[in-house]
């Protein structure tokens, strides 16, 4: 069996499947794609993916892109254990069912304010124009208070049940997003609070060693932000 | 078997649902939750799905919503047959890896633009505001342009193979979202164009008795825009 992995660590999905491999103790080759310096829209790595995007999985010359596709695969070839993907039918509904709601329904909304507040200033060197952040701000907070009443703070320790599945890491890795721009999702909302750091724990070592950019990150801008 | 399906037929998942179910020739039932009306708020219809969104299912008493995780529980339950749905599992990846990607790919995008030129002047009484338009144009063409080179235009008639799958009668019915307000994808993509015959035969009568309505909308709409 060959599995590569094609991510970089400051996606949140790669950070996900990466994390998911390494806790399963998956015999796989990851292979960095460096979205800073571009590397995604080279020649060589256009072949594999012609959207110019990770993750990406190349499992014995079979290759898959999307995230969610990439996790159901994964389950279906019994690479991911049943504890994590379930098999019984109405249990993977309920899993896919967060899968598929989230892309709208949060990560879209973490992913954009994550853009707009750190990515676009240092990309494009033009500061955050505040009026645009707010609307961006509030639709995360509308997806964030979602996820903390409809998913979440329904009486169990995890998004289905009491214990983690495939949903749940996918869910802490976007949720980690916003942290980088200065907003940390555990201050506002108490079951994210609780459910993540069972999450986290978890996961490690495999979910710290996935966010140690991250968490670099995160440090640094809070010190600039405790000076000013 | 007892087969609920909770739609409207102004929801683009919803009418994909419906015209599936009724090209199958499933015995289920229609609970038509009126979007126009507020329904969906309602106590009642909040009970059944706690996001006040269709399309949802009722499958014995089990009740499912988000559309992509609804095709995947009704391909495991064997109501959906395999020429539609895959089982094979790479092949169930292709069509997945679509399912995954028009989330954020294509549907948004062309839901949004169909909000604010058609939607939002209506609910609102605000005319629409021609910047803000053009960005949402831009990045529905730039979607649609990616959806008419690289899912279509790789020499199959459909998006994976020479035969339809739930993909592309999932995304011909995105593709009628933005005909309403006066832009046919088909006048611009010639892949497109040629697909979207196929997919529009391949499932009538049921398709266009599931568009009878936007139909009608399109059809108004062009009389305006001719008059002008």
């Amino acid at each position: 069996m060959s599995l590569k992995l094609y991510c970089d660590l400051m996606s949140q999905p790669s950070r996900a499947l990466y994390i998911l491999l390494k806790s399963i103790k998956c015999d796989f080759e990851v292979k960095f794609v460096n979205l800073r310096e571009a590397e995604h829209y080279s020649e060589e790595f256009s072949e594999i993916n012609r959207f110019q995007r990770v993750p990406v999985i190349d499992h014995n010359g079979f290759i898959l892109t999307e995230s969610v596709a990439i996790l159901k695969y994964l389950s279906r070839e019994n690479i991911i254990p049943e504890s994590l993907y379930p098999k019984e039918s109405k249990a993977q509904a309920r899993v896919e069912e967060f899968l598929e709601w989230q892309h709208a329904g949060l990560r879209l909304h973490c992913a954009m304010y994550f853009r707009v507040k750190y990515l676009n200033p240092i990309m494009f060197g033009k500061p955050v124009d505040a009026k645009s952040l707010v609307g961006y701000e509030s639709r995360m907070v509308s997806a964030l208070t979602d996820f903390n009443t409809k998913w979440l703070g329904r009486g169990t320790d995890f998004i289905n049940g009491n214990t983690p599945t495939v949903a749940d890491l996918l869910a802490a890795c976007e949720l980690e997003q916003p942290r980088m721009s200065g907003y940390d999702p555990c201050e506002n909302f108490a079951n994210i609070a609780v459910w993540f750091k069972k999450v986290r724990e978890h996961f490690n070592p495999y979910y710290g060693e996935g966010h140690v950019i991250v968490n670099k990150i995160i440090k640094k801008n809070s010190k600039v932000a405790s000076k000013v």
